[in-house]
């Protein structure tokens, strides 16, 4: 058993035993401050009434929720990225997909389906303010548990991090890593089949790679068993017009030195530097002179008033078969803090998501 | 007598005392590679006869040189950064302004002025090869000093950097560091004066921060004297919408702390990262994120292919005043080394040239 298996291994033997139920509302919490990678001490289970909506407010009642990596450092109180930061005790933050069941606000009505900011709990009373980013879903005949995730904020990253930011052009030389994650799955199949991209995807492990190959990737880095510089010297011969970085550190190192002329970097994610003791310090930031190169971030919610053109755009995609969404859906709201830790340990394929009441994916 | 000033005594004690003349050819060498910074052991003068140009070749009279902080990567043998590597022995390169006095190359006229790669010498011989990257001066009654600077490879990195790089907006918040070196004293003065920048420029000293106020700054941060953190806080407390870095390391991290929506970075130059016995790492690169920000690198040669076109529009800039050529000019051959050297203790105003034969600087 590895360390990653006895770490997931620990957050089910505490956790997989409970149960949500509709007559009650539960909440996950922070109980403390991870230090380093999230531990089963650092969340707690609570239970208690469901809420009744005041004026000016409706009941919302969760389906599905969406993990992402930024959830650690909200718990942790640093980085909190457009939401209040937390203390110990406060629900954690997550964005999701809900009906609203009770409603006494003017410009929501009851049975509607809506995504947006819900927090780790199985219903919400909210007042559907501008800071929670409410989003009627539209009816496209896709399942509802989309919304959590590739028709979430997950999508609109991808969209923003390689159209935005990337400004890709057909027959770019690509590079990605994070390829098989929620974003990278999303952005491989939109560079590759959208805009005619040649994308060289990293993953972790076989399967993973044998995955990407099949969404959009038209070669695969192993970086659990292959040496990254070495293998973009034979995949990336010619250089790299354009990285999308969903990891940072050392792969980054590795492809700012392999630089076209005008290429660009897309900073999305640096998942391999969320839990090194001391910050990730980036030696080599000066090859982007050589080539007349540039290094772009990007934050999600700066795109948020694009949001229904780029749902439609995707939404397109997806029924043209160029996007296939695919999520990572994990059952029961007590599995909630075991689909973060997923996320830290590379165990997730595609969008990670929670079936909050298990009730199937494809309900829309 | 500080540090600095001892140290370029140095090199007046060793090398003043010596003169060129019309009747040989005088050339400096590499004589060993530099550790750390210059020092008048790593040049050796040699003198020679003036060389017979062939078939197709022309004989070049040297007239004005420029200096750059990159020549000091040259005679280390890294970072050629277009030009052939040095060994030991080689003759420095340079770009500078030069009359064809012999010719029997079928597309250069005895009589022309041109600038091109001549090295540290005071005669070549050269086939015009593409490599030398040799231009017709312009006729535009300007002095032909300018060629070795203003309107040469200084000119079109400032130009290259400003426009094609920082796209700047009027009304953009703009931090310039270098603002009183050759790149710096030009970028200030086209944002200010041809863009409709807010320039904070950053200089050394009380004699330097005045002259950038009045070269397009519309303040000045003294970087000796004065804490840089503190005093971008206290004068663009809005924060930056436009960075061109000319010293990179703890001033590239500062600003990457203040970054507006949409900011942009210009990498031009790191000059305070080239005296370190360690490359410098940046801490903080992720910060381009939350404001959808880019960091972007430029290499003068690539931008070439523009040469002429931005040549003549900075003449009409000059012409019209918005831009003041400033030369700090150093007579005599012998003083080269020392002229490089006041490039890395900040001695020069504007852009360091050498008048090689000693002739006014407005010889046109």
């Amino acid at each position: 058993m590895t360390g990653a298996d006895m770490a997931l291994r620990a957050f089910d033997d505490r956790f997989s035993g409970l149960r949500s139920s509709d007559d009650a509302l539960f909440e996950w919490r922070v109980k403390s401050r991870p230090i380093g990678n999230v531990t089963p001490d650092d969340f707690e289970w609570s239970q208690g009434a469901i809420p009744e909506p005041g004026d000016g407010e409706v009941l919302l009642k969760t389906h599905y929720l969406g993990l992402a990596p930024v959830m650690r450092f909200y718990m942790q109180g640093t980085g909190a990225a457009g939401e209040r930061v937390l203390a110990p005790g406060d629900v954690i933050h997550g964005r999701g997909v809900a009906q609203i069941i009770k409603s006494r606000h003017p410009d929501w009505r009851e049975g509607e389906m809506v995504q947006g900011q819900l927090g780790w709990r199985t219903y919400k009373v909210s007042a559907m303010t501008a800071q929670e980013k409410f989003f009627r879903m539209p009816r496209n005949g896709l399942p509802a548990a989309l919304g959590a995730g590739v028709l979430g904020m997950t999508g609109l990253s991808a969209h923003a991090g390689l159209f935005a930011c990337g400004a890709p052009k057909a027959g770019d030389l690509m590079v990605l890593s994070g390829a098989a994650g929620g974003v990278g799955s999303m952005v491989s199949q939109m560079a590759a089949n959208v805009v005619g991209c040649d994308v060289v995807g990293m993953a972790g492990g076989p399967e993973k790679c044998a995955f990407i190959l099949n969404h959009g990737c038209a070669a695969a880095i192993d970086y659990k068993s292959e040496d990254i510089p070495d293998r973009l010297d034979a995949l990336r011969p010619d250089g790299i017009d354009l990285y999308f970085d969903n990891v940072g550190g050392e792969t980054l190192e590795a492809c700012l030195e392999r630089l076209r002329m005008n290429a660009r970097i897309v900073l999305c994610g640096s998942i391999s530097e969320y839990t090194r003791e001391t910050p990730f310090k980036l030696s080599n930031y000066t090859r982007l002179r050589a080539s007349d190169a540039r290094m772009q971030g990007f934050f999600v919610y700066n795109h948020l008033p694009r949001w229904r053109e780029v749902m439609d755009e995707m939404t397109g995609w997806i029924s043209e078969g160029k996007l296939k969404p695919v999520q990572d859906i994990i059952d029961g709201f007590q599995n909630m803090p075991r689909a973060l830790a997923n996320l830290y340990y590379g165990q997730n394929v595609g969008v990670q998501c929670c079936s909050v009441r298990g009730e199937p994916s494809d309900w829309g």
